[in-house]
């Protein structure tokens, strides 16, 4: 997405330890026109996949996502994030380790909005390790749900992420691929 | 807001303790179309308060500011939420306490994305005792901004935040107003 990948190299800042920081209109300031461009363009490239609904992760996730669920005409799901949590009959509970936070959270989505029939789109803003990713079609699958497809916002291609979910047979859509940050600045694959 | 409404007499599940549960449609499951006209709605409300920001906290507000932040054509920033933070030169930071949660988290913004000349309008899920949305004022004047306005999907009315808003002189508009949840029951003022 060309759009996209001006706004990386316009205002990413790249960080120590293969960090790209794009507070400035993903993580932290979000720009709507650009998010309501990556709805269209996630609709657009699953719109055959038969998807009943979106998935992502609070709370970078959660822009992009309900803009690809409005353009889908289908409802969202934000899982949510929690340090630890005592065992609870109505959640669907997985453990998922953040690199860069360097600490494990539950991860943990109701289990009144994923049911088996479902097939499920997951959103997320980075793909590096797959992590999250991983999490999420875990928590789908223990629903007896299906992943129909997994839509990255920006994607670390020197880390092993992608190649994870490829392995698993999952369909990768990423709407930037960072080929590299050395030298302080992010060259596309 | 009618439809709003509607959906909490259908959907909304009374707790002990005057929570109001909507979970189906605001704070872990999404419905982005009722999300598309919160933003519409919100967007007529303050089109001619100069409004040049929107600002939410993280999670939940997530999705209703950034579909006001599309139609009014204004960034969105949402503010992250910690436990507790090393004080960072480059942020803003309040402290915020939750009575459902019974902790005080530490609430910041960057600098970078709040400027002194600004008009922001706050959108927030709730308003209930009116913590979190006071925070957000308070960096809006820590930074030298103006609060242009205070924008809420579903204020439980019989608690203090309104009051608490109002007697600081800010606009409050909420968009479905819960008289009581007695009996089990949401009722609109």
């Amino acid at each position: 997405m060309e759009l996209l990948k001006q706004k990386i190299i316009q205002e990413g800042i790249v960080l120590d330890g293969g960090v790209l920081k794009v507070d400035s209109f993903l993580n932290h300031q979000v720009d709507p026109e650009l998010m309501m461009e990556i709805g269209r363009t996630f609709a657009r490239l699953f719109r055959d996949s038969g998807v009943t609904r979106i998935m992502t992760i609070e709370s970078s996730g959660i822009a992009p996502a309900v803009l690809t669920a409005l353009e889908l005409g289908v409802p969202m799901v934000f899982a949510r994030k929690r340090k630890s949590l005592t065992l609870q009959e109505d959640l669907y509970t997985e453990k998922v380790y953040s690199f860069t936070k360097r600490e494990e959270s539950e991860v943990t989505v109701s289990k009144k909005f994923l049911a088996p029939a479902e097939r499920v789109l997951i959103i997320d803003d980075f793909l590096a390790n797959g992590e999250a990713a991983l999490g999420m079609a875990r928590i789908i699958r223990q629903a007896g749900a299906e992943v129909a497809g997994i839509g990255i916002v920006i994607e670390k291609s020197f880390q092993a992420g992608r190649g994870k979910l490829l392995e698993q047979g999952y369909r990768v859509e990423s709407l930037a691929r960072i080929a590299s940050l050395e030298g302080g600045k992010a060259a596309f694959v």
